[in-house]
């Protein structure tokens, strides 16, 4: 075979053998242009320094090959470009999936020649496409009128796109396609008719132009128009080969106006650039390659860039070495280049390609293509620990919250508007089914602690407070300290509740305190590795919680494990009456509850007792003094495993769901949406199955009344009276626990919240949050509500998901996360429903418990994904060769990795052993061990590991924190240092913010 | 900054703004060496057709650069080959993920430049490094002796390979990392002191040669060794920057035998290759690019063979330029270097490149590199489809039979020694398993359908057929015509056992014929879409069963779904006496029997009657006519819904544990091991949940003793002597049927055993398989045992659990599917193991049945999912751009794969329907419409699709093959047909077959 080379305009011939020759020959062309040229990058940073301000527009690119339909010559879509290459599969007549162009070197330094010694037009005045390849000829100097007529002729045919067709034709098409019995899609018809190729161009010649000038409806009814921008211009590459030529006709034009040329691109874009290549018969692949090439240069950012403002062919031409220079190359023995690259997540931005030009010397460029291999890496630090200016510390008199409120007030009105989408009712179905549930279950627990003094329906009230980026649940390690206070005050005769509204009241001073001497700037002496404890200990909670109210439920539902089927008339459970000699007494006592009263009078005294006592339930018999007699009182069927399969299916399912997102099945959209509703859904499904089975599986059970927990205490508690005034003072102490512990709690759960990975836009506001929390604290002390603070799990719960991506605009371009959709309305939406739950008892009552254990499984073990610590833990698991590529073991010794991991594992069992133990009411101060524990390890870790595996702690004001540390609790003494540094810069910058 | 550049020797700066400048100048250099040469390509031709018998060893390439550590220098190991990189994580001091390389084009021109300008020396006879040092210089005419000793004292220093620490160490670096707070890796260091340099270099020499003579035990040890061919040879890159050059020293040698020189290598294989690199400093990245760029060469096919070969520098420039020539490029824009490429699954053969040099004109191959987007797809077409010769028609008396005899004999020492392997015992067990409850499941309802003529201990005892390739199971349809014939005896007292005897001899008989005959070549004629609506099918009887099961359980446990657990009391179930009248003879007749006969007499007429009727079980109350009254009666608690934990766990446990194979956790050895374990430890698990909940849950029950199933029929069943002499003969009429379909049955599930894609090797036996099954047909029905036919599910199931997969040889390369380990042992084993499950009774009867269910859903779930069917219908529920890359759908458009698919769908669904009727009987000759259907589907699809989604009918005998289906069973007569073309070579290639 032959090898037809466009080398300056004379068509030379290789054989097969002589292809390195003609490499060669390509070589030495690009040397004689070399002594005429000055330098290609200078020109290209002339180029594009020039009007740096007007961005060029995006390019769609469409390729086209001239191809024989039938009779007719047409041009038919081969390929398409927004950023990646789509390809028309002709056997498939669909587009391929959007990959990667993998170019061959060869067709590159073609396509250089062809620009070379090709036409080039820059600016020309062009309206419809006879015109321009008129003017092409005109250029090229083109004499034979034969010729020019036949290249107008091929140049103006048809052009067809690529369209879906329907599923439903493909019945119709059963007739045709089985008599043709080979439909292969036919470059060479072209070649094999070449007889029939005269008769058609001439005989039937039917018009000169196929073109229309008006975009067809088939183009603008294309749906694929929303994929490219608005703004976005069209270069069509067109690409043949015909028997009329014996010399390559190539042609670059650039328009000065991008214009619509008819039916020339699948869109009604209008086309800006126009590339023409018409080459002799049999090279039809090569030319195709060329085509690739120049389309593939045509959406690259730089050479889309030279390509708007080349002045000249030159121009064009070192836009071209360029790209070469940055090219990525694979060695043909290890990659196969039949298969398509997928898009990758990320690839450098143009920008800084671009800067490379337009600034002086960004640093040595050459060698970064190879930079996976390269030296390249370690160059780069991971980015410095920073919290933002709102943690900053002004040194004023509530100078924070001042900042924090004049940071906030801008966004209320978008806080309610950008509320209503879509996204927001999975939101608030999710978050308020697991607050509510969360609410039963810490409910429980605190009225089990305190004598019921508080409890569910009172959570329940209290549970609405909105105005921080939080969701706020129930304090849980209050749980502790109120059975303490609770055992305490039983004890002691001292009453409870006024006890408890002295140490509310206290706490919530001290908090004021706190909020107006900046505190919470001690926050950013937090680094992830604090965080991470602090919030895998929650997820563990959480875990453990549902597994034992789970495991729990065997315990309530006993399953008789003897049980024999055969035997079931064994089994049997009576209620027996009481000695006689106690019974008596007990009857005139109680006759009047009696239920089965009118049939006990006429039986014997022994059997009719017998038959009365045996309409008793259970808990009657109890309370009437009966006891129990048989082999299936202690035992109650089925429920205990029902439960399980309930929460188990729930949670199996919720996961799997979620999952279902990255399955290949159904549209994106759909996906996306069964993702957002699978809580939604897996809670439905199993509340459907437990409807169906019909079983007495436990309900949530929601108050329908709303009245005080007790009768002895009413709405309001009233602060003197009942105690001795001493209390009202030594109060402060333990309220000095609870504010540390508020605190700490509050300021952790939002810092995670406010992490950089969650993009928040909208400021945050940590001392009004604290503030806030030190009003409620005092107004639910009055009314002798439970406490509150910022629920970490479902605050992360809440923030997944509002999650935002693009909408991916190039097809293949991957989704980019957005951010996190800021808004009040659903939290405002939660706490309402949460309020008017007591109204939706009779819907609410239908949820199993189960179900609910499985969601908060599941939340607990979501929240613990997303964390780096538990990446970490998998690595103990993983041979270092499948290890994932994470960053920083890229950068850290793997057996260093595995200390960090170790000590924090440690840290964190020490801190379960310890909040099992009577010392939880000291968790807080636990935290700051944490704290300590990180401050230690800058003695074993080098800065650079502990760069990439966690924070560094801020430099400066070192010395300062750990003083915070011994301290403890003294932070208005700090308020006096560090004055000077801070300045009132934080409102400025707010990109590392909260509020939802 | 500024680049140096070893152009011609000559030292050249150019700035960066001159980058383009440079890469012309290379372009330039490669002109001037253009017109000197002859056509590289030729070259090549040349080099590599010479002596094309002798193979050239793999390539082992190690890259190290020199670095400083502490005062002294080394050469640090940095990259290493074997096929993919590998690269040295600084930081993270191991090895990073074999990948492609990604080179920059930049970097590969400076080798070049380098290589036309360094130092060639090949076929050097060197022995030690100084040696070759020395002859080096010697080449390069290096005259000062200061530079001279210079570099031998920096080629000479200490190689430091990368060897993993280990994690106890870790604990040891503590107090060394902390205090050294900066570590990063630092080539800068040797550049930051050049003052102390000089110092180390002279002051502190302590040894000219740092190299040993022997390989240190370091890389004796090295595990490494076992992931190279073990006739591999080294070649190592040296790379570096020294500050006493002012020009480049760039070296390559080729030894001319491969000599161990000392440490040079991580591994004790011997050098070939040394490429060295010194350079002036500031472009240690630069030189860094050039290395990984001739290690890259080194380990390419091709390239390495040029190395070999070469004659002198320019066949080695013609090597990269061919290399050049076939690179895949990427474009900067739309891929980020960065991104570690992971090795392809396939790569294009060293062969076929090879091919285009030492065979004439394969086609043009330019642009081929580019296969993506060219359009090379079409021109390929899947291969045809061909059965072996096997299947030929011999055309002589018992010819196939011969064949297969004469194929099957050879191999037969090698079926026993092969059979031991640690995958067997996994196999067996999985297999047993499977059996086992196939044969429970099915003796099971052959003993429902028959009056327990057949029973489970029957089915337990024949269940060990070997010879053939597949396992063979209870005839499953048979179970219809058994129900049906017994029904038809019963009514018109025809004895079952001689009618179903005679029926056998026929059907003996009439397979005897067919194997005399080579009836069996008409399998041939059946494609991918009969092949898969059986397996479909068979899977679906499979999933059916396992789903009716379990449903079954909860119809024979029902669930008291009105439980109140508080109202336990009410719950009973007692035995109430049938009416007083009857019950007085009752009591009399017996008495004998009544379980607890002594506490009657005492006590009162009806009250005394009730206290002992209440001692009896379900069962008995029953059997002595009392009624069972209350509302417990009816319902068994727990063990419907432990049923289904124990079905459903098993059988998702058993899916992710297979899935585990792909995860990242523990070594590939564990995680295969675990993988090919996965049943065995979900039923062990299962067991063991079952066990610790202790519930009565339905158990495997093995008949512990050895007996005919009922007392009326002895051992053997007699011919004569029951039946009218009539009986004898008509039942040829059923013996057909029944022959029909074990034909059927047996055939297709070997052919699908024997699959391509299974690549089995030693040859198959289909007549030899038809006839041992004949034998057993006689056998059986003699000793009144059910009729056996090839298992498809299980036979798939062996065949997947015999899997064998290629060690990975190089990092990164994937393991290849090698075949299945063809062997006789599991199977003698399972079917040794079902024989003395009578034995194992005890250690079975723990087994809760659901869990078998749940193994059963899991094989029919895993038999599906291999299908391609299986994948064609998913399409229906995938956007066209989500669709995997299935080649089928690259070149048939989906609506006609999706109408493909619908067909299927539907003949499915005719047949499932059918099977449920009383057409059952007709089974065989469904599976023969099928065939229809297919030669049907000629008319609607194109040979083009049909080749793609199906495979073509064998052409030539279309006509002959319509024939048959219309004849169906007359099968002797096409022996005279088609005699002609079909030869003796069936044993020449037996590629295509199946043993076990």
């Amino acid at each position: 075979m032959l090898l037809y080379v466009c080398v300056k305009g004379h068509f030379m011939v290789y054989s097969k053998r002589d292809k390195l020759t003609y490499f060669k020959m390509v070589l030495q062309i690009l040397k004689m242009s070399f002594c005429q040229v000055s330098p290609a990058a200078e020109r290209l940073r002339y180029i594009l320094s020039e009007d740096d301000d007007m961005p060029t527009p995006t390019l769609f690119t469409e390729m086209d090959t001239l191809q024989r339909e039938g009779d007719e010559l047409e041009w038919k879509e081969s390929a398409r470009w927004v950023k990646f290459e789509e390809k028309v599969e002709e056997g498939g007549e669909r587009w391929s999936k959007p990959h990667v162009s993998t170019l061959s070197l060869h067709s590159l330094f073609e396509l250089r020649t062809c620009l070379q010694t090709g036409t080039v037009l820059l600016d020309l005045e062009g309206y419809s496409l006879p015109q321009i390849v008129g003017e092409i000829q005109i250029e090229e100097g083109m004499t034979s009128p034969d010729l020019r007529e036949k290249i107008s002729f091929v140049l103006l045919r048809r052009h067809r796109h690529q369209t879906k067709k329907p599923i439903h034709r493909s019945l119709a098409d059963i007739g045709k396609s089985s008599s043709s019995t080979s439909e292969y899609p036919c470059l060479c018809c072209v070649r094999s008719s070449r007889s029939r190729w005269t008769r058609t161009s001439h005989a039937q010649s039917r018009s000169m132009n196929d073109i229309a000038d008006t975009p067809s409806t088939d183009q603008l009814k294309n749906k694929f128009m929303k994929k490219i921008p608005r703004d976005a211009e069209a270069s069509n590459v067109l690409v043949g080969e015909v028997d009329f030529l014996n010399k390559p006709f190539v042609a670059f034009v650039r328009l000065a106006q991008a214009t619509t040329l008819g039916g020339l691109t699948e869109v009604p874009v209008p086309t800006r650039f126009l590339f023409i290549l018409l080459g002799p018969q049999g090279r039809a692949k090569s030319y195709n390659e060329i085509g690739r090439a120049i389309a593939t240069l045509m959406v690259d950012d730089l050479f889309s860039d030279v390509a708007y403002k080349a002045r000249d062919r030159e121009d064009l031409i070192a836009g071209i070495d360029e790209f070469l220079d940055e090219v990525i190359v694979l060695p043909p023995g290890e990659w196969d280049p039949k298969i398509r690259i997928e898009p990758p997540k990320k690839v450098t931005s143009a920008d800084k390609r671009k800067s490379v030009f337009s600034l002086n010397e960004l640093g040595q460029m050459n060698g970064t293509a190879g930079g996976a291999g390269g030296l390249t890496e370690d160059e780069e630090m991971p980015a410095q620990h920073e919290l933002g200016e709102e943690l900053a510390f002004t040194g004023r008199f509530c100078g924070g919250l001042y900042l924090d409120i004049k940071r906030k007030l801008p966004w209320i009105p978008s806080d309610f508007y950008e509320g209503f989408h879509i996204q927001s009712i999975s939101a608030v179905l999710f978050i308020y089914l697991g607050c509510i549930t969360n609410a039963i279950t810490f409910g429980g627990l605190l009225g089990d602690a305190t004598d019921n003094y508080q409890c569910t329906h009172y959570i329940m009230f209290i549970y609405k407070y909105v105005c921080v980026c939080c969701i706020l649940t129930s304090l849980r390690p209050c749980i502790h300290c109120a059975s303490l206070t609770s055992y305490f005050q039983r004890n002691n005769s001292i009453d409870y509740m006024e006890l408890r509204l002295w140490i509310g009241i206290h706490s919530c001073l001290q908090c004021f305190v706190l909020v107006a001497t900046d505190a919470s700037y001690i926050i950013k002496y937090m680094t992830r590795f604090t965080e991470e404890g602090f919030s895998s200990l929650i997820s563990f909670i959480f875990i453990s919680d549902a597994i034992k109210k789970m495991v729990g439920s065997f315990k309530y539902y006993p399953i008789n494990t003897d049980f024999k089927p055969d035997y079931v008339t064994t089994y049997k459970c009576e209620c027996l009456a009481p000695d006689p000699s106690e019974f008596t007494p007990w009857l005139r006592e109680t006759e009047g509850n009696c239920p089965a009263e009118g049939s006990v009078a006429t039986s014997g005294l022994w059997g009719s007792l017998t038959l009365d006592w045996s309409q008793l339930s259970k808990k009657e018999c109890l309370k009437y003094g009966g006891s129990l007699v048989g082999k299936s009182c202690k035992f109650v069927p089925d429920l205990a495993l029902m439960s399980f399969i309930l929460f188990f299916g729930t949670y199996s399912m919720t996961v799997s769901l979620k999952k279902f997102k990255f399955s290949r099945y159904f549209p994106t959209k759909l996906r996306k949406l069964i993702s957002d509703f699978s809580i939604f859904m897996s809670i439905m499904t199993f509340v459907g199955l437990d409807m169906l089975m019909g079983l007495k599986t436990p309900k949530l059970i929601v108050p329908t009344e709303f009245k005080p927990t007790r009768p002895d205490r009413g709405w309001l508690v009233m602060p003197f009276g009942k105690n001795p005034w001493w209390i009202y003072l030594a109060s402060f102490v333990p309220a000095l626990l609870v504010t540390i512990l508020i605190f700490m709690d509050q300021q952790i759960s939002a810092v995670i919240v406010n992490r950089k990975e969650n993009k928040l836009k909208k400021g945050c506001g940590y001392h009004l949050d604290l503030f806030w929390v030190g009003v409620l604290m005092a107004a639910c002390s009055f009314m002798g509500l439970p406490w509150y603070v910022a629920a970490t799990v479902i605050s992360i719960a809440h923030i997944d998901s509002l999650k935002m991506e693009s909408e991916s605009s190039a097809p293949g371009e991957q989704p980019q996360f957005l951010g996190v959709r800021e808004q009040r309305v659903t939290g405002i939406l939660v706490f309402a429903l949460t309020g008017v739950s007591i109204f939706l008892a009779p819907v609410l009552k239908f949820i199993p418990m189960p179900v609910l254990y499985g969601v908060f499984l599941y939340m607990g073990v979501a929240s613990l994904s997303g964390i780096q610590f538990w990446d970490r833990i998998k690595l103990y698991m993983m041979p270092s060769k499948h290890q994932p590529d994470y960053s920083y073991l890229r950068h850290v010794p793997l057996r260093r990795v595995h200390l960090f991991t170790l000590i924090q594992i440690m840290c964190l069992a020490v801190l379960w052993i310890l909040k099992s133990t009577f010392l939880a009411i000291i968790f807080p101060v636990m935290i700051l061990g944490l704290m300590v524990v990180r401050k230690m390890l800058d003695m074993v870790f080098s800065r650079h590991d502990l760069a990439w595996l966690d924070d560094l702690l801020p430099e400066k004001e070192k010395k300062k924190k750990d003083d915070d540390k011994k301290k403890g609790k003294g932070k208005e003494k700090e308020k006096k240092k560090s004055k000077a540094d801070d300045s009132e810069e934080e409102v400025r910058n707010s990109i590392f913010c909260c509020p939802l």
